[in-house]
């Protein structure tokens, strides 16, 4: 059996949400797999343009409720690649944007099996896009530094007091639960006033959007209850929305 | 003949240089144009998607030739909508990184023509990805700072030299006629033995990569003489290529 097959992986970027922002060739991927290994992120409408025999397994993580650790995914997509062919790893926006993607990739070359990255468009800037939001913006915003907000013990990334302390547009992912930490970082580098917007299911129907500034935005946040997955974009940019007719 | 056209304008990412690496919803968008503006970055494949009747306009950049300033490119697009129906702005990338299609999304609402913004795969993730580098990677990077190196007047963005004191992934867009100036700011800033890539034409059949260190990139550069457009990606996560098998 093992000699009928042909091992391979290709990392697939599902995209921020929206099932029409994976990219053609991701598609394309999806549609000769023989096995998809998908997460919480991806959208499941994806699974539709699968073929009927493909094994659509589910390795989600969400709030710290994980499916499957990485590990045991990571060996899963090899072992499959083996006995079943074409395993596509369909991850949530881009596989390197915190996706964890590159340990499945040296772990498919440690043992030999072929493997494909194919990015996709990541919420850290689609998110805020959606929201009429762009990262840079001439003569406002010429960086941008995508952070996660929440390391792997659960603590405030430090990097996070290092970008209030610039002028660059910061987005920040995974940071919601870590809002009262973020603003009280941007208070101590007398950014009180700076712009910050909060999207939440970003490119879905039920996308909600919240705007204010560093010394509003916890008390709009108590009222409002967004919910992750959220993006939180802070910069002059946040409230370049707010200029726009529609 | 105005009143037999719905004027809309959509902004396209086209993605990083693989015309398969542009999004389904994209593509669609360009299915539907009657009118096409494109830039020099953009995949002029994505052109033959494109219904017979639809005009397609080269507005492109590069190397400072500007075929049109930007606030001609602004004001044809709402022209074109007007008299044309659907147009489509065909943009390298995503639309929001350094693309300045803020510009024109704040034109097009002046000017009450609905406005929709497609997202794309942009080559500062993209571009370090096809060269088997992750902008992220568990243990060695938390977060990514994404620069044009080089300002309007033509001088290195200082921000440059903020984030030579970080220890985030730093990609620098537009940064290949600096290198040395960013060299000597690493240098300055104690990293002579950091990682650092240059991908050309990433994602396209004649991509070339460059690895290095700052201390021998100059070198090996004057040598190989890549040439723009090109993704300069600084940090440890630019020697994991290196681990790999293929």
């Amino acid at each position: 059996m093992a000699s009928l097959v042909t091992p391979k992986i290709t990392l697939v970027g599902a995209g921020p949400g929206d099932e029409e922002l994976i990219t053609v060739k991701g598609l394309n991927a999806i549609k000769t797999a023989h096995v998809i290994f998908y997460d919480a992120l991806a959208n499941e409408a994806l699974l539709n343009y699968a073929s009927a025999q493909c094994l659509k397994i589910y390795v989600g993580k969400r709030n710290n409720n994980h499916a499957y650790p990485q590990e045991v995914i990571n060996q899963l997509l090899v072992d499959y690649a083996q006995t079943h062919g074409h395993v596509v790893r369909l991850k949530g926006g881009d596989c390197f944007v915190f996706g964890r993607g590159m340990e499945e990739v040296l772990h498919a070359q440690v043992n030999n099996i072929p493997v494909t990255v194919v990015p996709g468009v990541t919420s850290a800037i689609a998110g805020p896009a959606a929201a009429h939001i762009p990262v840079t913006h001439r003569n406002v915003a010429q960086s941008f530094w995508v952070i996660t907000a929440t390391l792997q013990d659960g603590s405030l990334n430090p990097q996070v007091i290092e970008a209030a302390k610039t002028n660059t547009t910061v987005v920040l992912l995974m940071g919601l639960n870590k809002l009262p930490e973020i603003v009280a970082t941007y208070l101590q580098a007398q950014q009180a006033t700076l712009p910050i917007a909060i999207i939440q299911n970003a490119t879905l129907a039920n996308q909600k959007v919240l705007t204010g500034t560093i010394n509003t935005i916890v008390a709009q946040q108590q009222q409002m209850q967004l919910q992750a997955p959220a993006v939180i974009v802070i910069g002059q940019v946040a409230a370049l929305q707010n200029l726009q007719v529609v």
